[in-house]
């Protein structure tokens, strides 16, 4: 099965319940929820449509890699799924972002407010679903949730601070992206098999394989955000050196480029709108200092660490297969 | 033993596992935490202080009702002050309130980020904590504290709604107020009980209990944001009209104080900066549209309902007495 066609089928199967949770949501809560979703458009007509859900593909496909149905899954896939959106919500507001998908965010249509407290409410909810698991073991999966939400925080914390500075290093940006991707995609990997009750080698083999693909994807998505089609990213291009964002292709560089390096460190401290020629020579000193080369090389190594973990495992071929398809349609894609 | 006796008494028990748990935020949020609990100052130095912890001490004795040792409480006693803490970062955020307790409030010193950062983490880590308490029942609890943080986001979430709206009702008052401060004090007087497997019939008792209590310690807040003495608040005098806060006795007033009501209502739709004589006039036509002596009533009536739910139940007496008397001084103040 292709990692779209897996992706399609976990949605279907997540969809239903996900909307049963934010139907818990208060009235405005609940409106502004099915909005970032995409499920409404911003008169409540209907929207664009859900994301990839790709966490929620991980959850179900990890009860299947522990030999049980995608059923036993389904609180998790619901909870990442919230967790991820709930930290949509509040990082939008933090970072000012003011579009998503091409549609307004909910702090900038609604007010900071509200994305708040959506944000906690949904919290709350992914925490409340995953209790109600018909499941030995929905405590077990809960605490990981909620030491995952720690490490989100950990990662947005350093995220921003790292704003103000300007001696970032390569190991702390891994760090960073550890907490804000890795770690959710490490427990959506595992969640399902933790409630599935799998033995502990299997738990860990698809929490490993959940956080080195979120290595990996982030360094991809890094390098989409500099060498990305818009027409295929749905971002501007060049969109992160507009930002003058300390990805981690431009933190390789400008701690390992030379010259180059410390080029694209001096006009990284600049604070005035660039212009695109300056655009232009910021992705070529990325490159010229190693930049591009390094965070596609390492992308590779984090999905081929991926790929082992899983390979010592003991799982069922069809969810081993699916997982290893949706890992590389994550991490493989053209920059 | 008196309520401020109780009271010291559990804050002593719980501080240290309350600072434990914090400590496991990462470094950032875990010194504004520190700042904002009153432990540390700005610049790191002791702090005034933790504030009276009526939440810890509500779980320690919810856990003493229910035949159990204090200690058998104490994951509930952390759970609730994080989530009380929680809420109070993210409120003073969303209220654009720039101090509390005579201090800068963490927003305003850090930053929004830090704000939200903060409280998300606390959040989470209130439902760790819940979860490795040594009970049978520790999942329930956890449910149990995820249902009220949703009820404490619709409580905030109709509490901004008030701000634009000029017709609220006095029964949607009192909803709003079940949401915000109700609810996590009738889950804070029965978590204790949950934790130790008290029978349905003393949990249920305990939750009423809280729940009526923080409908009359809402109400007694109400008078006291107008009538209060500023050197017991610590509030301003008159605070609460200065900002033309919905409150209460003002809501009351409105809708059933005929013509003061009505010049009362007016003058709340007004956008100046208020003068004194304006706020001494506003006080007036609450008192006079019977706000004052409405609340007062419903305040001793909210008393008397929580101590009825109390006696329906076999508790010992000890608890009992205690939860009785720190009920009094929660809801019998000075106004």
């Amino acid at each position: 099965m292709s990692a779209p066609a897996t992706l399609a089928r976990c949605r279907d199967l997540v969809t239903p319940a996900l909307q049963a949770a934010v139907d818990r949501l208060d009235r405005a809560s609940r409106e502004q929820s099915r909005y970032h979703l995409g499920w409404t458009g911003l008169d409540g007509s209907p929207g664009p449509g859900a994301g990839k859900a790709v966490r929620p593909a991980l959850a179900l496909l990890s009860a299947e890699a522990a030999g049980a149905d995608a059923a036993a899954g389904l609180p998790g896939a619901v909870a990442v799924e919230l967790v991820h959106n709930f930290s949509l919500l509040h990082d939008d507001l933090m970072d000012g972002d003011t579009e998503r998908r091409h549609r307004p965010t909910v702090w900038a249509r609604w007010g900071a407010p509200s994305a708040i407290l959506a944000g906690d409410g949904m919290l709350a909810v992914a925490v409340e679903v995953l209790l109600e698991a018909d499941s030995p073991h929905a405590a077990s999966a809960a605490h990981l949730l909620s030491a995952t939400v720690r490490e989100l925080v950990r990662g947005q914390v350093e995220d921003v601070a790292f704003e103000g500075r300007t001696d970032v290093g390569v190991q702390e940006c891994l760090d960073m992206a550890a907490g804000k991707t890795g770690s959710l995609l490490a427990t959506s990997a595992s969640i399902g098999a933790v409630l599935a009750g799998a033995p502990a080698l299997v738990t860990t083999a698809l929490h490993t394989f959940g956080g080195e693909l979120g290595a990996a994807f982030q360094l991809v998505d890094d390098l989409l955000g500099i060498w990305g089609d818009p027409a295929v990213t749905g971002k501007p291009v060049l969109s992160d050196l507009r930002s003058r964002k300390k990805s981690l292709p431009v933190t390789y560089a400008v701690n390992h480029g030379g010259a180059d390096g410390r080029e694209l460190a001096a006009w990284l401290a600049g604070t005035t709108e660039p212009t695109d020629a300056e655009l232009l020579r910021a992705a070529a000193l990325v490159e010229a200092g190693g930049g591009r080369e390094w965070a596609a090389a390492e992308a590779r190594r984090r999905l081929a660490l991926a790929e082992k973990a899983l390979a010592g495992a003991d799982l069922p071929d069809r969810p081993r297969a699916e997982l290893v398809a949706l890992g590389r349609y994550l991490a493989i894609r053209e920059f």
